[in-house]
């Protein structure tokens, strides 16, 4: 069976967007429930249709799970993008990066980290449609900060590392931020770019 | 029964050093074949001393894990301070900091990844003795950054957002370095202070 045919199984859906409806109840579940203790049934109920109807869209558990953080990858990504693509100079698109970031992480908090990352979860293996994802994804820091140093705008001598310094500083947040505390994950981010932007060094 | 009491159960062990002759296995053990699937009996074989004489020096397999962790984060203290301590500029001290961590990390990776930051591995909850090494471990970090700064040395003026910066990056090194990789960690630390040092702006 290709995974067309698979598809077919079970009767469509009476419901409007009915993928994108499933994806969502099914994230909200494995974000608050965990992806184990979730089954097709619970998805079915809380998008209110058949298992046989979740069945016509997904053929396993895991294949939502990998749609859903493939689908977040991308939705992150977009979020991103359209405000770094109004900064005017490099060092706005670089700060416009990482506030972006850190904002989309906390305004999609739970399933964001329990999905992306594992909330201390269970280990996973990434899909290639993830981790072409977050390849994309990553791409968009780096063209920026080789484009900034090609046009000699910013001193960034070792593109890999000032991305992978950028991204790390951003993932290692989904470890300690808590959505309750007194300052918002943009904030973080603000002071994160501030020390990159200015280096340690006294003038 | 105390602490004290629980840990007089069964005859104390015949080896030298056996606490930490019993904790380095575990932690051999904990890291390789995983914390659920390793149990008592198997530390005091790896040992090569019975049950009730693990039950001498520890009552439960917890305790054993949690003592582990602490005196892991106690080495990598010691080990990043005698570092840091031979430098002479504030800059330096925190080179020192960063290629240390890193180093400490490399060598001792699968306990250091495992045990500490959990490899993609089960939530845990961190003991009071943990937490508090690791505070003490972030406070020489603070500590010297705090210095630097009241002394004019480096242009440091978030102190709080600058440690947290280092540790991130330098903890989310624990998600993606792989230690048959090409570079050595403490390569990457040496570039992640470099960045951090000089700073992104044009001069």
């Amino acid at each position: 069976m290709t995974d067309r045919e698979r598809r077919q199984v079970g009767r469509p859906a009476t419901i409007e967007a009915p993928r994108e409806t499933i994806l969502a109840h099914a994230a909200s579940l494995f974000a608050t429930m965990g992806y184990e203790n979730t089954s097709l049934q619970d998805v079915a109920r809380a998008v209110g249709i058949s298992k046989a109807a979740v069945y016509h869209y997904f053929s396993t558990k895991q294949q939502i799970y990998d749609e859903i953080v493939v689908v977040m990858l991308q939705q992150l990504e977009a979020f991103v993008r359209e405000r770094v693509e109004k900064a005017e100079r490099s060092e706005d698109g670089i700060r416009a990066f990482m506030v972006a970031h850190a904002t989309f992480m906390e305004e999609n908090f739970t399933e964001f980290v329990t999905l992306l990352h594992g909330h201390g979860g269970t280990s996973r293996v990434r899909s290639p449609g993830e981790i072409a994802a977050r390849d994309s994804y990553e791409t968009v820091l780096r063209t920026m900060l080789q484009q900034a140093q090609d046009r000699g705008e910013l001193n960034i001598d070792n593109v890999a590392s000032a991305s992978r310094a950028i991204l790390s500083m951003l993932n290692w947040m989904s470890r300690w931020f808590r959505p309750d505390g007194e300052r918002r994950a943009a904030e973080f981010a603000e002071d994160y770019f501030k020390l990159l932007y200015m280096g340690f060094k006294r003038r």
